[in-house]
């Protein structure tokens, strides 16, 4: 038995009064949002609206954000349509079927996930290369919408191939359409500031100025539809949306067609994860300018149940999106109630305006996507990287140009894999620093840096990292190389104060160095090893084997094996 | 033009006896070990003798060991067998080219990676994994010579594929054939360490008693090869090696059919560098006994030119072995030379001894084979991981389990993916301390392992590990948390000693939890923050907007921002 959520506990008129604006703010945004991710993503109209009902309710019943807005996002839409365009024919009733089945698909991956807490899958997907794959996504989406705005066919998983079969089409332009998706997409970038200014100066209260300024896209639906019945534009060669069903979806069990399920499964992981990344870094940064908490394994859950819903509601794949979350937000939405009144908001709209739906352009629709993903590009970050760091660069371009040229999904994986192996890379070379004492102290530093002392027949290493699988090797090079260097050696010690772990493989380097510099009449040490380390270290025969100590600082080390009869010298 | 190999330049006679003695040792124990895993790669016999000629000779103008000795081995015969027969019927002219395209592709990915360097690939393989997967490969290939080893006809990728197919027939066992593989199997066991302790208790000198207690595997073949040839073994059943074409291989290009190769590519890829992995770990073990060096890039660079030679004569995929070097090193081989030696012996052998062959039982070579990888199974590792790292442990598992119910090209995937996995989900939690003072001193420690002093308005952080995408969200999370414990804190100070790097995603996270801090009127600080992390920071706009202040040390920074009308207290 669900209990009530906290929120609910103690709701309170002036909470309602604050959500239920919101509620009407995000249900006028939401409107033409919802219809032009559904042509995004090659899917009916009314499937759109269907995704932001049922999974805006279970989102705000589950969710530990009070106001991330769940519903249709563009880079998921766009990856559900290269997702089910791999495997049926666009706007077939398999393809409506595919993309349902995704979302249940996507839904359940994501409940395992939470209930597993493998919430921290999201943290391999490095900061840089979320934003390149979004400004890569953003441009593919945006540059195949433009086949919507000229009324030609053209179509590709990628910017090579979208732009090719643009160029062969483009002798077909439909002027009437490129004027309508010109003049809708003018319109909207103006009204995105201009509108509320112009309202505000024609001396309406600043309260339902700010309302009617997020109506832009609305308007422009309204002026576009009455424009295409008045002038019959259908027959004038303008592609309209056309009949959509009026009411409230169906609610049905997804199709269970093994082979479906096991075609889909690679895509629904990529869009559970990439929805998830960008659903829960939206929920955090609302969440910080309240002092409020998201609880990651919660936000999976959450997520998950509202995919199933919009499986069973004839929807498609949902996340938490951001231009929407940020405007309930500053709309003033309190609590999840905000967004379980913009769900009866659509609900009503898939009621009654449907009709209108009609004649409406999908030139205006393409614009209001046009718009909306422009906003998601950003390549300053590229030059961002560039100064700051080398990897995280390569990690961005790999993404963006592999997002580009092979498609969405082997885009996000390339940036994934580049990022972990990039890491992968600099830690098979951990810092290692010679160390001796500072003089009049216990202190070791690095020999390069400060004047210290040190001792001929012994040498100390300070390794600062964890010693694991992918950096040992590099450490027995290191020290093989180092007593190849100096034939005065008796000791060598590890300071290991900056090593936290030493797994299975290091310990047989370890193993292996040790043998090694016995054979040549060195003894290896160790000192300031950490309680956990040390813990495992006794748990196998190594301390019993090795040929030197365990010091528990390394001065008592240095002061026990140090030569006398060589006198120190100071470098 | 190549220059001549260092050990070449100053040459001696006396070395050249070393090398001799341990060529001719080291061609006995090629001879049956050749056959026996072109065998297992399920290609003709010559073509084991073809891959132990000129690859030996490659690898020892191009290699940095002196002791490694270069040819056929058993978990890359394996592999080659698995990749070959998912494209090809085993046997056929086909599945013989794509054998030697393999080569070919490995010996090309080998070179490509010593060019540019990709050595530290390697690394990712942890050795749990490594020796997993021989674990598994192994106890494969036995089980898959129990065919041979019964008569009957068995087949299958993975182990319960083979274990069902062999049930399936075991009706059919031919008891001769059963016989004889019992027979040599037992006889190969026992000789490993009888046949010396007989020969010298026999009176024989204990040199030649060294060579000829090598000579077990000889033994057997010349015995069952008298047996069947007596009793016409043929004739009632027995399968035999049959008609093996004299001479030296004719030199050829591979086939450079562009399908055949990219579908070869994946698994030239697994085996090129589970080849490199075994060969360098051989080459590290023999050169530490004599205070040589082995150079990964040459490696790579001598292995791919030994592959491209098998391909090129009409071999199949070879790379270092175990058994063999460790015999070569030991029976004194000095120099590559040794190799060269052994090369010409296996090309004597090609030339005058194939017809011997025709008699041979294949169920000689499959007693070979098991006798041979028996050795590798080292199930003692699994134990050892359960008490040393509950990690490591679950990796090797995952490893064996995978190779064994996938087959080995999933299950060495799944081990590399899988120890990986394991090494960022720990990282993602990196070690944080908080720190106060040590009493009397400017030294600062955990709070919850020593008496230290802190002060109620401000915090101190010790992060023990670099700061990167993986983990900059548990930092994040941590921060929160125990900002919304204390209410009395003015400031945050995250101590950077073992901070090695900041990558971007860590640094849009300390603007975010800069921000954050900010607005609930917290100041966040850095102290003794390395050299090139600095340089990084200072390129970006990081410090300029920092709320707080960069520490040279973190007891400055503890002094100026304690409050003194707050008396310290100790814990």
């Amino acid at each position: 038995m669900p209990m009530a959520p906290e929120w609910l506990r103690d709701y309170r008129k002036e909470t309602f009064v604050s959500d239920l604006l919101a509620g009407i703010i995000v249900t006028i945004m939401l409107i033409p949002q919802s219809l032009a991710y559904a042509l995004l993503a090659g899917l009916p109209a009314e499937m759109g609206l269907y995704a932001s009902i049922l999974p805006l309710v279970a989102y705000a019943l589950l969710g530990s954000s009070r106001t991330l807005s769940v519903g249709p996002v563009a880079v998921i839409s766009l990856m559900t349509a290269m997702a089910v365009g791999d495997i049926a024919a666009s706007g077939s009733p398999h393809y409506i079927e595919a993309a349902i089945v995704l979302a249940a698909l996507s839904g359940v991956l994501l409940l395992l996930m939470g209930v597993l807490r493998l919430g921290f899958l999201a943290n391999l997907l490095s900061h840089p290369v979320v934003s390149g794959f979004i400004t890569a996504s953003a441009v593919i989406i945006a540059v195949g919408q433009f086949r919507h705005l000229l009324g030609i066919p053209a179509q590709g998983d990628n910017l090579i191939a979208l732009l090719a079969s643009l160029f062969a089409n483009i002798g077909a332009t439909n002027w009437i359409t490129l004027g309508i998706g010109l003049g809708a997409t003018g319109f909207l970038i103006w009204s995105r500031r201009g509108l509320l200014r112009l309202l505000l100066r024609l001396g309406l209260p600043e309260q339902l100025s700010r309302i009617l300024a997020k109506a832009g896209p609305v308007l422009v639906i309204l002026v576009t539809v009455a424009l295409s019945y008045l002038f019959q534009l259908g027959a004038h060669g303008v592609a309209l949306v056309g009949e959509v069903p009026r009411g409230l979806p169906d609610l049905a069990l997804p199709s269970f067609d093994a082979e479906l399920w096991s075609q889909l499964l690679v895509s629904a992981l990529l869009i559970s994860i990439i929805g998830f990344v960008e659903s829960v870094s939206v929920g955090k940064t609302l969440a910080a300018k309240r002092r409020q908490r998201i609880d990651p394994n919660r936000e999976l859950v959450a997520l998950g149940g509202a995919n199933v819903a919009s499986a069973f509601s004839g929807g498609f794949p949902v996340t938490g999106g951001f231009s929407r979350s940020v405007v309930n937000f500053d709309a003033g939405a309190q609590t999840p109630a905000a967004s379980i009144l913009a769900a009866m908001g659509i609900a009503l709209a898939a009621l009654f305006l449907t009709s209108l739906l009609f004649y409406l352009p999908k030139a205006t629709l393409a614009a209001t996507i046009v718009v909306a993903v422009s906003s998601l590009v950003d390549f300053g970050q590229i030059r961002r990287a560039w100064h700051y760091s080398r990897s995280d660069f390569i990690a961005i371009v790999t993404t963006i140009i592999a997002t580009l040229t092979l498609g969405i999904e082997l885009g996000v994986l390339a940036g994934i894999l580049s990022s972990v192996l990039l890491h992968l890379y600099k830690t098979t070379r951990p810092h290692i620093a010679i160390v001796g004492a500072v003089a009049g102290t216990e202190h070791y530093r690095n020999v390069e840096r400060h004047n210290v002392i040190t001792h001929p027949n012994l040498v100390s290493l300070r390794i600062d990292e964890s010693l694991y699988f992918a950096n040992s090797s590099y450490l027995e090079d290191y020290i093989y190389r180092l007593v190849a260097e100096s034939d005065q050696l008796e000791h060598v010690i590890l300071q290991c104060t900056a090593v936290n772990e030493i797994d299975m493989s290091a310990l047989e380097t370890l193993e292996a160095i040790d043998h090694r510099l016995q054979e040549q009449g060195i003894r290896l040490h160790l000192s300031e090893v950490k309680g956990p380390v040390m813990d495992a270290l006794q748990s196998v025969d190594f301390l019993r084997q090795l040929s030197g100590e365990v010091f528990l600082s390394h001065h008592q080390a240095v002061k026990a094996l140090k030569r006398d009869e060589i006198e120190p010298y100071i470098i």
